[in-house]
Order: C-alpha cells, then sequence, then structure tokens
C-alpha cells in the first residue's frame, strides 16, 4: 500500500491538475491526508463503493497520463543525471567563480521541470 | 498564420499524444502537411465547418493542456538556461576531459525533457 501511495502521490504532483476537481478532493484526502474509504464516504453522503470507483478511476487516469506522457519518468531521469552533474563538479578542480555560475545554472535547469 | 503554425506545431510535439487518432490525423493535415480545409473535408467526406471545428477544438485542448502543464514554456526556459551552460562551459578554461563530461552531462538532461 505504502508503494502504491508513493506512486499515486508522484503521479498526482504531475497531473493532478488534469483531474476534476472533485476527483483531485477524493484523491488528495485518500492518498495524501490518509481519510479511509469510510470517512470519504461519510463526508460527501455517498456509497463506499462510489468513493472506491472514484478513487480507482483517477489514479487510472493519472497512470494513463504517465504512460503517454512519461512526466515522472523523465524527471527521474534528469534528477539521476542532476547528481551525475553535482559530483562532477564537486570533485573537479574549478575556479570557484565558474562552479558557483555552473551549480546556479544546473540547479535552475533541474528546478524547471 | 505562420505563428499560430508554428505555436501549433510546437503544442502538438508535447501534448499531440493526449488527442484522440481522428485529432491528431487532422491536426497533421492541417497544420504540419498544410493541407486545406477543403481537401480534409473532401478526404473525409464531410463538410468544410465539421473540418473547421474539430481543428478548432483540438487545438483549444492542446491550448488547454499548456495552460494547465505548462511543458512547452518550461521547455523554452530550459533551452534558454541550456544556452547560458554552453556558453559559461565554452569561455571558461577548464580541463578538457572534464569540458566534455560535463558536456556530454548537460546535453543529456537537456534531451530528457
Amino acid at each position: 500500500m505504502l508503494e502504491k501511495t508513493t506512486q499515486m502521490n508522484l503521479l498526482y504532483d504531475f497531473y493532478g491538475v488534469l483531474l476534476t476537481d472533485k476527483q483531485r478532493t477524493m484523491i488528495e484526502m485518500y492518498y495524501l491526508e490518509d481519510w479511509s474509504l469510510a470517512e470519504i464516504s461519510e463526508h460527501f453522503a455517498i456509497t463506499r463503493q462510489a468513493v472506491h470507483d472514484n478513487i480507482r478511476r483517477a489514479g487510472m487516469q493519472l497512470i494513463e497520463y504517465e504512460e503517454k506522457l512519461h512526466l515522472l519518468e523523465r524527471y527521474e531521469k534528469r534528477r539521476q543525471i542532476g547528481q551525475h552533474i553535482r559530483e562532477l563538479l564537486s570533485s573537479a578542480s574549478l575556479d570557484e567563480k565558474l562552479r558557483e555560475e555552473l551549480t546556479v545554472a544546473i540547479e535552475s535547469l533541474l528546478n524547471e521541470s
């Protein structure tokens, strides 16, 4: 369950904005705030089954977006490359000003993702 | 028209995969292969107005995806930062092996977008 939750949190970061307001609310309650299906069902006055179906469908949509756009996969690759570049920069004998400028530029490259 | 076409080509690169097959085909014909509305309408045996509406709706969807995900905007920013890093690396006095390793890593970072 933890793995599923972690994956959903990550996918939600990238694609949550493409879901409807209601889907977003339920996904946030269930995966981010750890409400139970029963609590969500009570809150919205709908059946547990309806909550379960809504959350399952929203989760499948997030997975489908990832299968098409690969934003999470690419983000992970960029993070790995970023770490490799940080190691290159920190171990190299380098003019300090250049090291600083390169570090700032590369960190902003990694943040622009 | 050229500006619109260029924008659509770019948005299509990022979000085309989220459109339906039919939307993709029409967008490709119209914006990438420069077919006229009349030619597309004849090809599909539907009215020009229907072709126009389909293309307009698909275009609006591409714009909506960009408004939500900003992939094109972020890509442009990364390209600018990448150019700045290339300039830093080429003007710096740097061990050649390190320059080569950094260049390879940064180019793969830029390609992973």
